[in-house]
């Protein structure tokens, strides 16, 4: 199985590399789990915290894998990339399953592969988020909602939680409850327990 | 503020980019702090999960900033590496905070600043990181450790919450609180809690 991550400029740090953590670690143990950084054309990207990432360009994604795709204040420019939405949108319905932190629930419902389908966001942009898809059933108190293969999380920290649902759901408890002790991670594991949201 | 986040080959992801994640937050809101990823020589850098980190050789670190220092499977090859582990120590003297995660605090042992002080390490690799530093004052059970100007966390995930410790101690409770809504992170903020301790 491998997981390809889709980076573009501006992507928020932790968004991404909160999963490839929990993913990674899986992907130590497991022969062919893999984790590898893509963009729309290959090369150096510079996250919202200033981590420049060496990436392969998406035309080389193998399909059938993950597909985890970071939030960020570059989404906002990215709702409007409509080549790197098409790609992205080509590479969700080939992918086993699709992953998204944060803003990225924005990105992937800008493509329309959520209409339909139960999503959240985080909190500061969830407005915005719902305007790239006005017919997601968005779902505002969640820490992270799966609604069939697309795992959609709340904030930033939220994609580590998610993560670890996601490996708990298609490898068993057990294996997500190592790598939260192998990370030393306090996971909430409750995708309905929300400490964020407020009334 | 400068941070500089030192980077070697096999560095956990996690390890740096948490504490970046927070750091870089904090970076946005606050002119003059930044981020930036270095390694010995500069250039191309993987981690253990197979992020390639484009960084600038340590010659260029600013004094009197932040040090940030990752674990990771790569701390086995630095601690024989000599050069590196003098450089290490001179811009630790030079630095105004030094922050390690995870193995990074057995690194930081085995340059000898840590020498007296108070420090913990990650749960799996303790041992080890003791063989790196006999004169330090290893504390087993701890999220994380502040001694003067040196903070040393505990497994990967703890980074997260002492470099929210360390923002704490440093700008205040309601600057480091901000931080843990804005990325909707649930902060362990005891350091003397430590939830993966086993007697």
């Amino acid at each position: 199985m491998k997981c390809s991550v889709i980076l573009f400029d501006g992507f928020e740090t932790l968004d991404a590399f909160g999963p490839v953590e929990v993913l990674g670690t899986l992907a130590k143990g497991l022969e062919g789990y893999s984790i590898q950084c893509y963009s729309q054309k290959g090369g150096m990207i510079t996250s919202a915290q200033n981590v420049r990432v060496q990436t392969l360009p998406m035309s080389e994604i193998e399909t059938n894998g993950i597909l985890l795709i970071p939030g960020g204040i570059g989404t906002r420019q990215e709702v409007n990339n409509t080549s790197f939405l098409q790609s992205v949108k080509a590479m969700c319905e080939d992918a086993q399953y699709v992953l998204t932190v944060c803003t990225g629930s924005g990105l992937l419902a800008k493509t329309g592969v959520l209409d339909g389908l139960r999503a959240t966001s985080n909190k500061i942009a969830f407005d915005w988020a719902m305007e790239q898809g006005p017919q997601v059933r968005w779902v505002r108190k969640a820490r992270w909602v799966c609604d069939g293969k697309y795992y959609t999380s709340s904030g930033v920290s939220a994609g580590i939680d998610m993560a670890l649902g996601f490996v708990r759901d298609t490898m068993g408890e057990p294996v997500a409850r190592k790598i939260t002790c192998g990370i030393e991670y306090l996971w909430n594991s409750d995708a309905d327990n929300d400490p964020f949201y407020v009334e």
